[in-house]
């Protein structure tokens, strides 16, 4: 089935739009892990918190920064991760917002979206991408979704304070650079529309901006918007009503930190970090649905 | 010492400007390695490369998709092949475009470029950066420079057919899109500056563009240009005159498959692949010297 037919799937049997950001800080782990190794501590960490999490989240978004981080022992929690929550009948959406030119492009789509190359893709689902060197680097991606029936989520509108430096300059043609992207996906997303309407070329766009979530939404009514930048980096419930539509669809939003290490909150001190994070996901997810 | 000082002084004691891609397509590796597995397979073909270039040129360039590729294992062949060739006193850059923000840029640059983290940082001297997300993912890439002498390379002008869809965008300022980024990365490369003049924050510029070369170092004084797109991509040695400073300092010039895989084309049918990749490297520097 189609990526974005299966999430949007996922998300209706979950009733919950969020994706649940793995991003293993070593420093932010509870004490016990950070004297094991950095296999054995990301590992053990990602296990419990999966366990604790995957009846109630359709998806989850291993940052491979926090993996590449240490070094090939890394790697290896990172696909005893993606193999795991794929064990528990979870989406796993890898970012690493990997960019590159023709045949290398093609390799990073065969590592981390072909379930028969021999890399990462048996286990992963969709991954990020940078869209800064063009359709050519896009292009290998979208084939190998077509067909292998994952996806991908574009860089348009990022979270950060400084996204603003490239992507909100004005061009001459009146619109933004933001916007010309947009524009652009929405067409190389067409040939991946799944039956729910929506495209397996999907978006990101960052809470941090809601005017921007607001016009980029039009821009792009096909495209499953991944939306960064909620709780730690500050975006509340309210600024994301406009990029779901009438059935709740149509986006995915992600919590890292606020997730994972919850247990570093005093709302949630004296729990352990697996209850923590359960109570953050269900906290996020009431406060999503009441807006 | 400062990685532009370090790259500059390695130029000039091998007397080129030549970075050899490690790009391990798998299919185009001899017959005999091909039989083998992907970890054997890729590290034995580039320890015999290394083996057979190390005297020749100054740098070589890993690129990642091909080591990810593979999964763990590639991670795994990917690690030899950087401790091999700094034993053999080459510099090595990293390709990988990462990109994010805050502190995952900050994972990324301890992965990558931190020789005390317990990543891949302690054999790599420099890593390829891709801008789109603005100064905050930027910058922890240049602290880590700062401190412990690395280097970074930030995409401006790809060598790719469609790399003109976003970079060369007109701004309503009248500058390009390119043009914006190369002031910038002029700018944030300041702090960076060794004693030869050169800022550890370079710049890649395709080859397949000369225009763009001639207009861009204008505006990147301080910048050396790592110029991908020469051989396999069509550029020539003509195409690189005004990217060179009078000494014939400030570039790198890259060729992967054009070295690498040397051996699949006539002129060198008769050789090892090892003797066709010194073979090639030394046609392409006696082309480079002679324009």
């Amino acid at each position: 089935m189609n990526f974005a037919d299966r999430l949007v799937q996922a998300i209706k049997e979950k009733g919950s739009p969020i994706c649940v950001g793995l991003d293993p800080h070593f420093e932010l782990l509870p004490e016990a892990f950070k004297k094991q190794k950095p296999f054995e501590a990301i590992w053990n960490f990602n296990r419990a918190i999966l366990d604790a999490i995957s009846s109630l989240v359709p998806i989850v978004k291993p940052q491979l920064a926090f993996y590449e981080r240490w070094g090939v022992e890394g790697m290896r929690a990172f696909w005893e991760t993606i193999k795991y929550a794929k064990e528990l009948g979870l989406l796993v959406l890898v970012d690493g917002k990997r960019n590159d030119i023709g045949s290398t492009a093609q390799a990073y789509a065969e590592a981390y979206l072909s379930s028969e190359a021999g890399g990462f893709g048996a286990y992963v689902d969709a991954l990020t991408v940078n869209a800064y060197l063009g359709s050519d680097g896009i292009r290998p991606f979208v084939e190998i979704c077509k067909k292998e029936d994952k996806g991908i989520f574009v860089l348009v509108k990022t979270s950060n304070p400084s996204s603003g430096e490239l992507q909100d300059l004005e061009l001459k043609s009146g619109e933004k650079l933001k916007e010309k992207l947009a524009k652009d996906l929405a067409l190389w997303g067409q040939e991946l529309t799944g039956k729910s309407g929506y495209s397996s070329l999907g978006a990101v766009v960052g809470a941090t901006y809601p005017e921007d979530l607001q016009s980029l939404r039009k821009l792009m009514p096909q495209q499953i918007l991944l939306i960064p930048g909620f709780g730690a980096q500050g975006a509340t419930a309210q600024d994301l009503k406009t990029c779901f539509d009438q059935k709740g669809g149509g986006a995915i939003v992600n919590s890292s930190r606020g997730i994972t290490f919850a247990y570093r909150e005093k709302e949630y001190a004296d729990l352990s970090f697996t209850e923590a994070a359960k109570r953050a996901v269900l906290a996020m997810q009431k406060e999503l649905t009441e807006f």
